[in-house]
């Protein structure tokens, strides 16, 4: 059923130099995928550059030919829709380190003709970043109206905002931080371990063989405990039992949240390579914008305005979080518009809340367009 | 360091019939570890039965001939402590699917010579609390001057209370609830996913093989990190690094917390049955004690008083579990004492906020034993 966008293909940028990392190492060549949607205007001054989370990709909004759903953003990108593509230009742009078209662990190391695997560098916001300005450099914009992201997609807008302040006119930051506290590191990490736990993994030289599904499953599940909130899981499952409504007295799930759980483990290891979960959990890990500096300086140098949402029941990016990078970017004097959107849906809100993000993003827009 | 408890020993007691089961199947032999401390007065009114959280044991105070630490609440039980062996005699009882001397999923089944591995049966805390009663008989103590536990132990006394209300003068129940939320029940399904997804499990026939010490690791890992709040794992760990300071650029540990996790899931490994944790967690989920009426009528039959202790950042067992108990215990016209302990700990502050529970839990079993 495809919208008003139409059907939409996935295209892919190749960058002319290799990239250095922030590790030493260079990569390349380099790809990104990317979509657009929109028309760029005349003085190309509607560019907005949307930056997705973990395990997303280019495919923000409309239909591929074939797709059962569309883009994981299309409620939030469209003509009419809190991103208008009526008005602005939508660049949806895909990160190195993963496997959705962008050169990552599961593609060809060009030195050896097989895949990298845990050769692969180890890759930073600040690199994915790096690389995303080489495509809009490629796009020949040389300022964008606004970068907007959640989750991982904030803390790609906020390095946006640090590395090429110059290019950034407005910056929406949803449901993200500065940096991973302990307990997020601590997610990751288990999951991580899950994987490498996995016989299946072979140290990351599983391509062509058998992959390891359930390390990832594994990884993904604990994923989705913490993007959703308490509250919304009691509210879709509780202690729902499934199908036949007795306890099994064995260890087959008798609880519908259970399989659920082992549905998404499951289904996620159809899409996504165990690697670039791997490098892509690092990458979160390691971001500190505020790593040599304190974090007021470091954003007293960015140029941008910026819209913060962040939601009440987050608890895995919590609303205390957005509210530390609102407080220092009002100490540096910044336009700084910031709100907590009430939600039940916890870290899962910045995909589903549609309502509330879209009464906020198009005025503030309207706004930074003038 | 022995304390003034002295070198103290395990004992064990077996049951002299079969454990017909919630689930309808019969057990048997069934055996119970239990350490005792303190010494049982004339008229046996001064007898408190201790019940242990998921990974703990009957040694809950003292030291054992060659222990590097004392039991897991021995700085609550001794003389003088919260528990005072001055006073009381004090019952510290395993539970049965465990692997701590009592008869669980490793014990040798009678039928075939070999470890029962899945076909152990599945237990509930109210067949655990069955094969305690036949302990607190065998001891010939026909009433409890109290029955106290945290987080699993707090759901036994809970079911004490229910299945053997004469028996029971009073209950202090810690950071537990009256049953698992989808989130609970989820952060559990997931590490048993992950000890079935390790190849050494083998469907739970791995005794005497390979255990399968990856999975357990990982679901261990799971559990820490809903043991400690967000606030205490960020005190202690934040973002600290690794030995040398610097990132490392691959996928060994950076970060402290990742170091801790993984020393944690590996000795716990040495520590633990796999199959028992599968068999302990699916008897936490599957308890409830309002599953057949709601909670008011059934804690309407208990005879006990009851103590309410919760700790305020303990986000596994949050405070307003423990205050859904207290309301349904007001309105049945029990009397009950319930307090809330400001806490950083998480739900590991049964174990570690000695001070507050101590204040509390000594004047409340002095009016209780008047």
């Amino acid at each position: 059923m495809p919208n008003d966008l139409g059907i939409i293909k996935t295209q892919s940028f190749t960058l002319t130099d290799e990239l250095t990392l922030k590790s030493g190492e260079k990569l390349g060549p380099v790809t990104l995928a990317y979509e657009t949607y929109g028309e760029l205007n005349r003085d190309k001054s509607n560019a907005i550059l949307i930056l997705h989370a973990l395990s997303g990709d280019a495919h923000a909004a409309g239909w591929h030919d074939g797709d059962k759903k569309p883009g994981w953003w299309d409620n939030m990108i469209g003509a009419g829709k809190a991103f208008d593509t009526n008005k602005y230009f939508i660049i949806s742009s895909n990160v190195i380190g993963g496997c959705k078209g962008s050169t990552g662990p599961s593609s060809i190391n060009p030195k050896t003709g097989k895949p990298y695997g845990l050769s692969f560098p180890v890759v930073t916001v600040e690199d994915m970043v790096n690389a995303q300005k080489k495509l809009i450099d490629h796009l020949r914009i040389s300022k964008l109206l606004s970068v907007a992201g959640g989750s991982m997609g904030g803390m790609q807008v906020l390095q946006w905002t640090v590395s090429f302040p110059e290019m950034v006119r407005s910056a929406i930051v949803i449901a993200a931080s500065v940096t991973h506290t302990a307990q997020q590191i601590a997610f990751h990490e288990v999951g991580r371990q899950a994987i490498m736990a996995d016989p299946d993994w072979q140290c990351g030289n599983y391509y062509g063989k058998a992959v390891p599904a359930r390390g990832l499953s594994v990884a993904r599940m604990i994923g989705h405990i913490t993007y959703m909130s308490k509250q919304s899981m009691e509210e879709k499952f509780g202690r729902k039992l499934k199908s036949d409504g007795n306890l099994k007295y064995d260890f087959s799930s008798d609880f519908e949240v259970e399989g659920y759980l082992r549905h998404q483990g499951d289904s996620f290891v159809q899409r996504f390579d165990a690697n670039s979960w791997l490098y892509i959990t690092k990458a979160l890990d390691y971001f500190n914008l505020a790593q040599e500096e304190n974090l007021v300086s470091v954003l007293s140098r960015t140029k941008s305005s910026f819209l913060v949402i962040s939601f009440t029941s987050d608890w895995l990016y919590p609303s205390y979080q957005s509210k530390e990078i609102v407080k220092a970017l009002k100490i540096s004097g910044k336009d700084v518009t910031d709100i907590e959107i009430n939600s039940s849906y916890g870290h899962d809100a910045f995909l589903v809340e549609v309502e509330g993000q879209s009464k906020i993003i198009p005025p503030y827009l309207e706004r930074i367009s003038k």
